[in-house]
């Protein structure tokens, strides 16, 4: 029923991923590009998801004690450089204002690639006693890093994100916090996005300039390619020592702070899309979609049609988020416009279905039809939400476990990687010159240590070394 | 029975008012200087007063049909040019990025110190047909312009706040919109912050960069000088023909399209602190106060006494924004410190009051205490946080009308500017000159010439030829 030309316009998802990607985000209406390379405009209907996401994970943060606040958009040179590894990390990607009005400024002032040097500033002037500590605050906002390759939501050279940084008086709190914020990101991506994820450590290799261990959510994509979906980090007291973050314990000693910072981005609609959508466009889980249900009328010009659309609307968006389509469109386009969309559940309402005191709920994530009475109606969207919420986790996880591949050998390794696109579970030395021929030979990379450690092997799936750890692999954006 | 120290750490207001606004947004922690000059570190107690303020204007706005978006941070030195009068207007104060990561730009960048530039350069691609029309966008984020003198809330180098644009395909239909949400603006701030506002037109000299009007609403401070409070401007096709934003109209002919642009920003915070403080602290309205009630119980340490406090904090927190302090400090400490940060309700709960089955709620914004019985508790706090904020309103609005004053020559207008600190209105020829005259003499400006015109006189009160308008005059923030 769904029109051709609409459906025509996007590539097939298995004929070229990339092509499929980007012609969703432009038909979709998430984004377009901006006149500044790299840069974005966030259109209404990616917006929308951005502000589910944010009021999703704000409530949850707030539940853990979490404040927001806003620090400066701007950060002095001099205050980037105090972290020896962190503006190692960051210096080369910055964007820098060197003039304010017709003035040039005296020190160079860099656009914030993230907040850690800004909060350690504020942190050294604002705590002085145990008794302010923890400092548990967050910060919505955007951030510029000067990529050289872009994508849309997965890789641009400015995004909105959230940034919690914390400060706490022993090791063992800032421990607690960077494993619970993983938490609430793994949680929130499985119950909301129904994407689930593997959780687990970064190696060395891999972890965030200027952090003792980072901690990362790893999501598979419907190509096989990993996205690292959020992450979370502890500083131990490195910046504190950088940046004499010190408070007064009740010893009366002077002791530094131990920290943490954590983030997810607008990647995480990049991530939506690319685990969710198909040949028709996006697919959306009701627990985060702008629009949950939308009423279609169909021969819309017979008799008391329109108007019976117009009364299934009014009763169905006191409960749900909820459209009408009733502009002069045909019926086939209207259903492809919402399939491209990804609105979880159609109601379609005609003539022959208003005889019978029924309409036509379509499930967008595996077009079942299910003829409803309409005394029921509210019940019953309200339950399949509830399904398709359910089963588009399920089925996310079904694909996450059988793309999930483990290899005890090398030549068993590369032709995973190279042939069956997904995770690859092996075995490492913890030597970084293992990944880094991996890197350069397959293309791969160590995703993370995941918690949930197995012992498949007793060797180094790279150099036959004694195991330290069992890695997760793969390509990844 | 507040305490002492933290109260005499605040100037007084009537001693020195710069000093005493000061002094607040510091002890009430709403925010700190960052380490670079003029811009601001927003902390929680300040961030929760903008989230508030956020998520009921946002509603508003939302019933009104905007849809938010996000636009790039930076904006194409070619592209801000394009608008005369526009870039004229704020290519003194714009921060220039000219280095992104280890290379020169090849064209510099300026954050944006509004978008009309990048919402033009979307809508010239985005807009086609009648259709698409209108389009009534709006984001939050922060802009940048680089003022040389700061104050914080007030005029700050980076300021969060709303800015809306849309396009529309007639002149009426933009200038409505351009009232529509000027009165939406009026309205949040006497419903919500209890601040109430007069509506008018901007003169020529005091319009926005590239409208063709520019409508205000204008707060008076208790100082006696003016807050521009929000303002709404409509562009005609100005822009559109700088930008060229065109559609097909009906009649197939290509037509510019109108525009409108509105925002608010962290100024408001500003205002709540000048209109309803006082010298123990800031006063919140309870509708934008994020803590409505805070329990403080007295003599803690006798039986049961924590317990009790504990028990109606968990009453109260179900219906209102609630806090518990049942930390150590003393009570008049505790007293003091809510009063600083203008908890608009707070309730004492001791042993006597135990007895007979009472508690004490003392009203932040007039001292006055009231028993109430401990069953009717959260009756009595619903009625009483009502009661507040229409009480604040009726205050705020006492003041501005005996602070409003009539002058129908100069030497009268000279006075009344001088030594009776307020709005003052007189007739005005539409002379640019004697606003000139009067700015430069008096140090007042034209406000607006506000909807609600009377005619106190039939000549200018600065030249003494003919009036066109009555204006309302006033030294301003």
């Amino acid at each position: 029923m769904a029109d051709k030309k609409l459906v025509e316009q996007i590539t097939s998802r298995e004929e070229d991923f990339a092509q499929w990607y980007t012609d969703i985000v432009k038909k979709a209406e998430l984004m377009d590009y901006a006149s500044v390379k790299g840069f974005m405009v966030i259109k209404p209907a990616g917006y929308a998801i951005w502000e589910n996401i944010q009021k999703e994970l704000d409530r949850r943060f707030k539940e853990t004690g979490v404040e927001n606040v806003y620090m400066p958009l701007l950060i002095p040179e001099s205050l980037l450089n105090k972290e020896a590894e962190h503006v190692e990390g960051f210096a080369p990607e910055v964007a820098w204002v060197t003039h304010g009005g017709l003035e040039p400024l005296q020190e160079r002032l860099c656009i914030r690639p993230t907040s850690e040097t800004l909060f350690c500033d504020f942190y050294s002037k604002d705590i002085h006693s145990y008794r302010d500590l923890p400092r548990v605050y967050n910060q919505w906002c955007s951030v510029v890093r000067w990529e050289k390759e872009t994508r849309p939501f997965l890789r641009s050279r400015e995004f909105l994100w959230q940034e919690g940084h914390t400060a706490h008086a022993t090791a063992e709190d800032a421990q607690a916090r960077t494993i619970q914020m993983l938490n609430v990101y793994a949680d929130f991506c499985e119950e909301v996005l129904a994407i689930p994820v593997i959780k687990g450590q970064k190696t060395e290799k891999e972890k965030f300039a200027g952090a003792i261990a980072t901690y990362t959510i790893e999501a598979l994509m419907h190509d096989g390619k990993a996205l690292q979906s959020g992450t979370s980090h502890n500083f131990g007291d490195g910046f504190a020592k950088a940046y004499d973050v010190t408070f007064a314990d009740r010893d009366n000693q002077l002791k530094h702070v131990h920290q943490t910072s954590w983030g997810v981005s607008t990647r995480l609609i990049g991530g939506l899309i690319m685990v969710h959508g198909d040949d028709s466009g996006l697919v959306l889980p009701p627990r985060i979609a702008p629009t949950q249900v939308i009423v279609i009328p169909v021969a819309a010009h017979r008799p008391g049609v329109s108007e019976k659309a117009e009364e299934l609307y009014t009763r169905l968006k006191g409960r749900f988020s909820a459209k009408l389509d009733n502009s002069d469109k045909s019926p086939g386009f209207k259903f492809a416009e919402a399939e491209m969309r990804g609105i979880p559940v159609r109601v379609e309402i005609g003539p022959k279905d208003m005889e019978v005191n029924k309409a036509v709920l379509v499930r967008r994530d595996t077009r079942e039809k299910i003829e409803v009475s309409l005394d029921d109606l509210e019940e019953e969207v309200g339950k399949l939400l509830e399904v398709i919420q359910h089963d588009m986790l399920e089925r996310a996880r079904t694909f996450l476990n059988t793309h999930t591949y483990t290899a005890s050998d090398y030549e068993e390794f590369k032709d995973i990687i190279e042939n069956r696109p997904g995770f690859v579970k092996a075995m490492w030395c913890g030597d970084r010159a293992c990944e880094d021929k991996i890197k350069e030979e397959l293309a791969a990379t160590s995703r993370c240590m995941p918690f949930e450690q197995e012992e498949i092997g007793k060797t180094c799936v790279c150099c036959g070394r004694p195991a330290k750890a069992m890695v997760i692999w793969g390509r990844a954006y």
